[in-house]
């Protein structure tokens, strides 16, 4: 959630608890072991690595990838919090090609049976492209470069921008987004098959794919996708209907002040969004708790504070820029951020150290088990079937390590050469020694993820803002190098563990790496193309975006842009005293953090989360509302009938998010049309009569 | 439904649909026949009848009664359309008292198990108290009196007066509501027993009774009131909540235009009212289909093509008058209802007249049998069980004729002296005259309901405000007097019909007809202390009340007070051309009965019924919207779960319309304490922006 949590907490936090709650999917060492898998399956034979990457499969893809992308941008640019969407893909993946197939063999003229193997294509297709709507920054360090966000900053680095365009938005993404997939191909047999890394998120994917293919199963599946159906129309008429609501800057539904104007003036209401109520639905109660807490300790008791002292700390007139309270609010949220990303940046590098270590301890003494030290939950004589028959197809089509090699080497040349020509201020030097250490962080990232789910792509993305902002200098136009050095960083890291995911699920679903790859390739391709497009007409349609008062805020614009002017400015910047609240609160994130890992699994889940907290510190508290309202819904549901909610909830989520997603589609084209909603619902203090 | 309907077509329609759907109370024909109930209950020793009488019995009764008052009251001063509340009745009757028993059981202080037969006389009590607050007219012919509705209406009968006063209304209801109760007293043997007539709606709720006390129904009935528990609490919330918004005549989510502007002018709009969609699931679907016709027929084409009439038809600025736009509303829509009331009054009494031939006829040949000439569908051996015992019963405790008889001449004598004291262009041989045609209109509306299930009071309450408006004539205060006349009429005609009904109960249920009539007495005295104290508090609350654009705005105020204005005025009052198309209607309504009837129950479902369709012509279409909601609601639970939907829609309705009627207290005490509510929801066109 959030740009940092869904890059560091969430598709990881949230992609397991979501996908391992489809009862199919299950894998809780509660369970009993389940059987072989591989048994069920031993009378389907598995298709050549060419025959898996099939035409039908990537124009499902291509089709997913648009509705996913719309949806990911549409949460990067209104609050940044963004869940998993797996489950959604992965049924709307099943049931296409699902349809496609039935429709076919009706008329006789099915060639290919639709098998797990073409799912898991799809899903990493899906995954790669929707995942550079995120990693591509457009909430984030792209959308902090431009104009708009500068001008809302410090004065001093107005001119220090790069307005979005098309082209060069594509031209970047396709040379910084294939590097991550190279620098871990070579890898995937060490973390794969010797290390036996968990990837909690890949082999949950691959349980939900192996569960839609056998037949109870698949009639869950198509149970499930007619749930996600029916709150998809339910939640895209809604969104539909709220328009007609907006012809106005404060009208509409998403500016009712559910609990009074005085609330509604502290950012607390409940909007009436669809997509947050199922966001809240799918993340765990934990993330929305501490959403909430954050909320009211920032809006409800901090800020008010704060403004007490308005005139004192900060003067009256610049209440609503970086140097009066919103200062406060941008650089508390950020050091609370970055308290926490260090923390776990610490934690998570010490354990990949650790576990590592071990690693090679263990190959010296022959023996291969599970990284983790924990003993593998699935029974010794199945897993060891599942085990042959897995290794047997991951091990059969290579892809030779002189490809990755070659192909690394001249993407970065490409890269070294053309990124200076876009960021002026980025020199060629930069990128080079960024492309010397990328592989080795890549791995990191990548084994960390496997180790513990939690990618630091962001971390290391924040990173560079500060360090080649640093290097570039602030009279040297540091604020775009750090920005766009962050974006290439971010990239690299963040495809690198999505594929390595990718590369599990592949193993589990007995899916060739090869096709992993291509598809991860072609994913990735797609991405670089589709993403910048739908963020270009979100920029269009909606001219106050990014705006404080706008519904498409986009909080991390403003976010970044501060991290990078502190990165080449210090702390000179900052309004007064606010140093010193950064420095209690990145204190603060570390300590809860360290008592949270202190206390263990029983007692942390009463303590909140910091990341969690620090989001709401900007935008407010009006999502984190709706999100609790998804918590409550799904809570009072599992207290009526745990296994439908638990089999159901996700879809009903699903259904609610994509629903409401793709109805930005027409929305933004109605906009761009100039067609104006024709009326106003607006709520204001009672009437004299 | 409406004040009409609830008289004539619903509480019976309804009631019958309603109660006969609970599972455990169903005797469709298509079911087989269930076994003797009273082997069922043939452990249980039947208390004598002062034991049914218990305080306890009343406590429940005063509370119910109150609650239903309340509900009753909003339906009345709002649309008038009110459906059965029945089964809320019964749930919550059985709930009160089961809950009081058990926890004295706790304590091992109970002295009385709770018996069906005492439930049966919470039953009646309640049933007897808030029928008076339908059939004392607050919404009709009372509020007819008043100097609000009279100033809105014709310019000449302007002080034809007569202002609502808590003193006058308790002292008239006093002196006419007892009056059907002894007149059907001496006939109950010869309806139950010897005629055997199935009074639908008694039969239903007696079933709904023993239900309650098999173990099997007590289950589901705990099952049930939780349910309504759930939505009454939803439902009042959601009425709370809605408060807040309502700072202003235009303001709320009752104002809403959720159609837009041009269609909220027409008075098509959803206005999120959690009774009328519970309305909407108890009413059958024909009579939802039937209003939203009828809506579409007259704001959607009739009244635009009038007003393009203006200026020809009638004067510009009369629109908002009788002799405008309003006239044609006000006057097609009584056109149908008498022409609807017409038909079948003469096919009720046309029944009725057969109905007692026959029975005359048999009963000279010594056979006694049901008087519809049906073979009843309980089996014989069971049937003569069953009716054995409950005849004994029903014989067991007489009431002796010489007290009905002495009751009716005492209270007559009293009311002839009185009531012309209260309206004093009523003259005292208005009222004997009357008084002397009651009985056996009482006894004709009581044998039609028990062979129709339908009641004619306010029919014949119609037939007295022309009757005797035109006797006392236009210079003598013939408005007032023909509306009074009409109340007499109606409460005597009401209550007998109701008492018959509550006869019916008693014998299936064992009660005695005695403590049936004593509670029905105390009953009718609860009702005519709360009424008007109810309707009082609405009237001081709610300034606007009667008002074209309140919210109360109680439309057969209007409409009772231009039918008396029609009788004593005759058809010259009209606007022009309004007369012809009253006819047309008035042919027509009962063309369409007439063509119902003919083509029978397979057909008959897809015609609309005139009498519903009539409703929405002078109020707007707003409520059929909430209606037809509640009925898809209905139908769409019902395609999924139709066990599930049978079983408990009756309670997720009764939870919508209590909660949301109980809200009226809270939000008029409010109104009185001149607390305003603080915000002000309203949709307008566009902001320029």
């Amino acid at each position: 959630m959030d740009v940092e949590k869904a890059a560091e907490t969430s598709p990881d936090n949230f992609r397991r608890r979501n996908v391992y709650s489809t009862p199919d999917g299950d894998n809780n060492s509660n369970e009993p072991p389940t059987p072989s898998v591989e048994k069920l399956f031993s009378g389907k034979v598995v298709p050549p690595w060419q025959s898996q990457l099939t035409l039908r499969a990537f124009v499902v893809s291509l089709i997913l990838s648009v509705l996913f992308t719309f949806i990911v941008m549409k949460l990067n640019l209104t609050t940044g919090v963004i869940p998993s969407l797996n489950v959604s893909a992965g049924l709307l993946g099943f049931f296409f090609v699902k349809t496609w197939t039935k429709f076919l063999e009706k008329f006789g003229v099915l060639k290919q049976p639709f098998t797990r193997q073409e799912n898991t294509v799809i899903q990493t297709c899906v995954v790669a492209s929707s995942g550079i709507a995120f990693s591509g920054g457009f909430g984030s360090y792209i959308l902090a470069m431009s104009s708009k966000i500068a001008h809302r900053g410090d004065k001093g680095f107005q001119h220090d921008i790069k307005d979005p365009r098309l082209g060069w938005m594509i031209g970047f993404l396709f040379v910084v987004s294939f590097l991550g997939l190279f620098s871990v191909v070579p890898l995937r047999k060490i973390m794969i098959i010797d290390f036996k890394l968990i990837y909690p998120s890949g082999t949950a994917t691959a349980h939900l794919i192996n569960s839609f293919h056998t037949p109870k199963g698949a009639k869950l599946a198509k149970k499930q996708v007619k749930t996600l159906g029916k709150f998809f129309t339910f939640s895209f008429l809604w969104g539909f209907f709220q328009w007609f609501f907006t012809g106005g800057q404060t009208c509409g539904f998403t500016n009712f002040p559910t609990f009074g104007l005085k609330a509604f003036a502290s950012r607390f209401y409940f909007d009436f969004s669809a997509t947050y109520v199922g966001v809240g639905m799918i993340c765990p109660y934990l993330i929305n708790i501490s959403l909430l807490f954050g909320a009211i300790l920032s809006w409800g008791i901090m800020w008010p504070l704060i403004e007490t002292k308005k005139g004192q700390w900060y003067e009256v007139q610049l209440t609503q820029t970086m140097h009066g309270l919103q200062g406060y609010q941008i650089f508390i949220a950020i050091a609370i951020i970055l308290g926490d990303g260090l923390y776990n940046f610490v934690k998570v590098f010490g354990r990949t150290i650790f576990g590592l270590y071990k690693q090679f301890q263990r190959k010296d003494s022959g023996a291969i088990l599970p990284s983790d030290g924990q003993p593998n939950s699935e029974d010794s004589a199945s897993q060891s079937f599942d085990d042959q028959r897995r290794t047997h197809y991951f091990l059969k089509d290579q892809i030779p390590n002189w490809v990755a090699v070659v192909g690394y080497v001249t993407i970065a040349t490409v890269s070294i050469i053309t990124l200076p020509h876009i960021f002026h201020s980025l020199k060629w030097y930069h990128v080079l020694v960024m492309y010397i250490i990328a592989p080795m962080l890549a791995f990191c990232n990548a084994y960390g993820c496997g180790l513990t789910d939690w990618s630091l792509a962001s971390t290391y993305g924040k990173l560079a803002i500060f360090v080649i902002g640093a290097w570039a200098g602030a009279s040297h136009g540091g604020i775009i190098a750090g920005l766009a050095a962050c974006g290439v960083l971010m990239n690299i890291v963040a495809t690198a563990s999505d594929l390595s995911q990718d590369f599990k699920t592949g193993y589990m679903t007995l899916a060739s790496p090869r096709s992993m790859f291509v598809s991860q390739i072609i994913g990735t391709a797609m991405g670089c193309i589709i993403s910048p497009c739908v963020f270009w007409l979100f920029y269009k349609a909606f001219p106050d975006l990014g705006e404080n008062t706008s519904q498409y805020m986009a909080p991390y614009g403003a976010i970044y842009r501060s991290m990078a002017t502190l990165g080449v400015e210090g702390f000179g910047s900052l309004p007064k005293n606010c140093l010193t609240l950064c420095v209690i609160f990145f204190a603060g994130a570390m300590a809860v953090n360290g008592i949270r890992d202190f206390l263990g699994n029983k007692w942390a889940r009463f303590i909140p989360i910091p990341m969690a907290m620090a989001i709401p510190f900007y935008i407010g508290g009006y999502f984190t509302i709706d999100m609790c309202v998804g918590s409550l819904i799904l809570f009072l549901w599992q207290c009526t009938n745990k296994a439908n909610a638990d089999a159901f909830g996700p879809a009903v989520a699903s259904g609610l998010i994509c629903g409401d997603g793709i109805w930005t589609l027409p929305s933004s084209i109605l906009a761009l049309a100039g067609i104006r909603p024709p009326l106003c619902l607006q709520v204001v203090p009672r009437l004299k009569s």
